[in-house]
């Protein structure tokens, strides 16, 4: 028999990083650039084309399309003049305000992509989250009509299909399903028939607001699922937004209409997207690992004002869970 | 006759973005990623394995390896908890942490490399150089042998051929040739001394100091500029540097040598570098697009004394110079 040799103390950690801040080594370094060449390709074959923002901007530009409610989240420092810079909070904003600026005389439509880091905090610190993330995205600006919510619900599954996800799903909702509903209510009971439909409070819901508003939320499913919210929302002006999710369930091919479930019941970002709003899941990851939808209000807070659809990706947590 | 349209006024741009900051489009962006792959794949065949550290860090580990003159070159600002962050300065600290912490137990030879943002700034605001530069790089440690410098000297030259640069040049220079006649003179001289040697101030150095500090600055050129050194440092402790700037010579092929000019005139980086140290310049650009060297004391300073030699170009400058 013979004894292991003692380990050697281990070094301390002499120069450790900042909460939320990642070293990142080996494969965890060859995934992410693999994902990032991948997706990148892929958005080019489909034409968009690259921008490379700044890392950092004025703060403003990230509340102006994101609204007051991020100003906490972002990571803010003063620059020598004294004004308020912070680190990117997300392309999108700054997608949209070199349109709006350096691409002014570029015609529509637009087709951008980005790949780079964002940089987002929790302020109580709590979380333990990190704090930059790798995100992949494209912007497709200046088509209004379903054939720009199409390519973006089909530009998500290319790109998660490239990045080698097997098991993945779309969760694909339209803002205008809800809004009408929503709209009717009391402005002092709006805010909680959200909190409800978040929470999935279906005993809630029918007591605050019996009709589609108890029901739809709870709506969730393929085919099936737009003909039950066809069904509840028939004669509504809400009737339309589900009509735009047949046409684009109609548009996907066989290989695609199987990543794709249509819910009703998302309200998050109801403020931010004007159409269509999904969210990517993979098998492997607790959490969405992307986002996109239709926000045709942001570009005009950038001085020209323009539809637009996009998604982002997120490319560390696909990289942690796709092996 | 037509008469043109009168051109529609350009829109104010109504989001600036802040000074030194860069916003990249098209060709721009396309030459940047070409190069950013071009680079890591070479590095990659050529045994190097790429990391990624946080964007930002504590603000005392870009000191602790770059000395505290680059203190307010760095873009600082306060972490939630009151700790001092700054945006990466270079990679050679991160890297340098992290083969000391994350790496620690790796045995040496490491052969890292990395692409990515540093961020640095001029605080009197008067130079109006971009703030946040693109750098690709690789760090070889564990090395202290004449191998060790061949191969970052070699591997610069085939970085700068990858990417697509014709006519280029290494000036290569040992801060061995002219430390020990810089350190026998009184202290009170001796940044004088560097000051005139920077200046190539050849009177000014005949009168403070003659012997090789008088003629060996103004010695640059190819083999023959060894020969002139050796002859001028004979039976000097300096000989042994430029006996280690004749073996890389001789290491390099006849392809290679033509790119690689003999410098003793750098006194720049003379506090950081402690053997070879050169700077790469293509045509095209007004200043040097990569510098590199040895820095043996450096890794000694996060805790794991190991000697180093590594290289870092500035792959903005090489898009904007090459073609």
């Amino acid at each position: 028999m013979t004894t292991q040799p003692p380990r050697p103390p281990r070094r301390p950690s002499i120069a450790p990083i900042p909460p939320g801040a990642r070293d990142l080594a080996g494969v965890a370094v060859r995934r992410r650039r693999a994902l990032e060449r991948r997706t990148l390709d892929r958005l080019g074959a489909q034409g968009y084309t690259e921008i490379i923002p700044p890392t950092f901007e004025y703060a403003e530009v990230f509340t102006r399309a994101g609204g007051t409610d991020i100003t906490d989240r972002l990571i803010r420092f003063f620059d020598l003049d004294g004004r308020l810079l912070a680190l990117r909070y997300d392309f999108t904003a700054s997608v949209a305000r070199l349109a709006a600026t350096k691409l002014a005389d570029t015609p529509p439509p637009l087709r951008l992509c980005y790949a780079g880091r964002v940089f987002r905090q929790d302020p109580s610190r709590e979380s333990g989250r990190p704090r930059e993330t790798m995100q992949v995205g494209g912007e497709l600006l200046g088509v209004d009509g379903v054939e720009g919510d199409i390519e973006a619900v089909r530009l998500a599954i290319a790109l998660l299909g490239d990045a080698g996800a097997k098991e993945f799903q779309i969760n694909l909702g339209h803002v205008g399903a809800l809004a009408p509903a929503l709209a009717q209510l009391p402005d002092e009971s709006r805010a909680a028939a959200r909190r409800l439909v978040d929470r999935k409070d279906a005993a809630g819901l029918a007591a605050l607001a019996p009709g589609p508003l108890a029901e739809l939320p709870f709506v969730i499913g393929r085919r099936e699922a737009l003909d039950r919210a066809q069904h509840l929302l028939a004669g509504s002006p809400a009737a339309a937004a589900v009509a735009r999710l047949a046409a684009i369930d109609e548009a996907l091919t066989d290989a695609e209409r199987p990543h794709v479930v249509y819910d009703f019941g998302e309200v998050r970002g109801l403020d931010y997207y004007t159409g269509i709003h999904f969210e990517v899941f993979v098998a492997g990851a607790g959490s969405a690992v992307g986002a996109g939808g239709r926000y045709d209000d942001l570009m005009g807070r950038f001085g020209r004002p323009l539809p637009a659809v996009g998604l982002a990706l997120d490319l560390d947590a696909i990289a942690e869970a796709v092996p």
